[in-house]
């Protein structure tokens, strides 16, 4: 019996970052998975707070605050807020598998903190809308708003300009190693390249090849392998 | 001359959060006004990134990559997004002021964790349209728009509900001791209490204490001071 468990959907970008975080990690864990047929994963909110509304009623923790997805448990510890919880785990975790932190000075992490947030409060609102837009809204048979999606590409353009740029300095976005600043954005990227606006990457050389490195990644391939059973 | 320099504008939320968490760590700065005449710190982005979109032509550091306020120097350190910012600040000068990191367990650290990231992911969004709409709308002689404001309200009611049961368990968000994790707040509540949505803190009793505890603290007495010069 696994000491870690992560209750979540496996459509839920924010349960995906979670997982992706646990399989570079090499941890074992027990996935609790959410029932989603009650149908309010179908609501705006599902993306918009990149996060599923829902009662936890099938799960035994208590719980969480927002009725989000996933919640984790570690022994008795238990989170929600997918950024904490992967944060938790590189911290807790630090001497398996991958190295997700930068270890040495206060600027080295400023530097990996700064690009945290940029995903946080720059990427993750016009690629999230993107994707509720162009990716679920027609998985789940319901109708694209297209002027949402040039808005939202219109943002996301100038946020990928930036990258693009970074790109030309380091390998990853905040060092020359794969951190937690990379893998937040995993989910919404995989969301992007079943979308058009997966010219937004295709048409920036160095964001196109950060994608291939990132998305090519064994513990990445585990998460999307678990949506294929 | 101080090494750091706070480049930014007293009426931008994400400046006054930096400075907060300066004034509590007692160090010295610079403080750079960023020139707002040019206008576009009317437009919706201001409040909706939380940024101000301009361009840092008048300042000698190199131009942030979003054009936001504030930016950040320590030494040859250059830093953006204010809560990057505030986490540097509080890592290296740990010794300073006051103590903004709960030491300890990786367990501790994961709970303060989660506190910043539902500031970031629950309350920052409706509270800073709530702020564009009743504050600074009015505040350059601009029209609120009635819905949004109601909408928003009922998103930060929800919130605070949340905060009401965790402020029954503990006396700040993350632990009994004042961290980062309130310390973001402070600027959005401070416009929340100039706005009638006022109502949904002194509706709820322990929200209420911890709002009147944060807001009279000397630090933000000090950022509030600023604004009046």
């Amino acid at each position: 019996m696994a000491a870690i468990k992560v209750h979540g959907g496996l459509l839920s970008t924010a349960t995906q970052r979670v997982l992706a975080c646990l399989y570079e990690k090499g941890i074992d864990f027990q996935f609790v998975p959410i029932n989603m047929a009650t149908g309010e994963h179908k609501s705006e909110n599902y993306l918009s707070l990149n996060v599923i509304i829902r009662v936890f009623h099938e799960s035994n923790i208590s719980r969480p605050p927002f009725g989000q997805v996933p919640a984790f448990e570690d022994g008795d510890l238990k989170l929600f807020e997918s950024r904490a919880i992967t944060h938790y785990i590189a911290h807790e975790y630090s001497d398996k598998g991958t190295q997700l932190l930068i270890p040495g000075s206060n600027k080295d992490m400023a530097v990996l903190q700064l690009w945290k947030e940029v995903e946080a409060h720059q990427f993750d609102s016009p690629s999230s809308k993107i994707a509720w837009e162009a990716f679920y809204k027609p998985f789940f048979g319901m109708v694209t708003d297209s002027a949402a999606v040039e808005e939202n590409e219109g943002k996301l353009a100038k946020v990928l300009d930036v990258y693009e740029a970074r790109l030309t300095q380091s390998k990853y976005l905040a060092s020359d190693c794969f951190t937690l600043a990379d893998l937040h954005h995993l989910p919404n990227i995989q969301c992007l390249l079943a979308t058009p606006a997966k010219k937004l990457i295709d048409s920036r050389p160095h964001v196109c090849a950060w994608v291939k490195e990132i998305t090519a990644r064994p513990a990445w391939s585990k998460v999307l392998a678990m949506q294929k059973h």
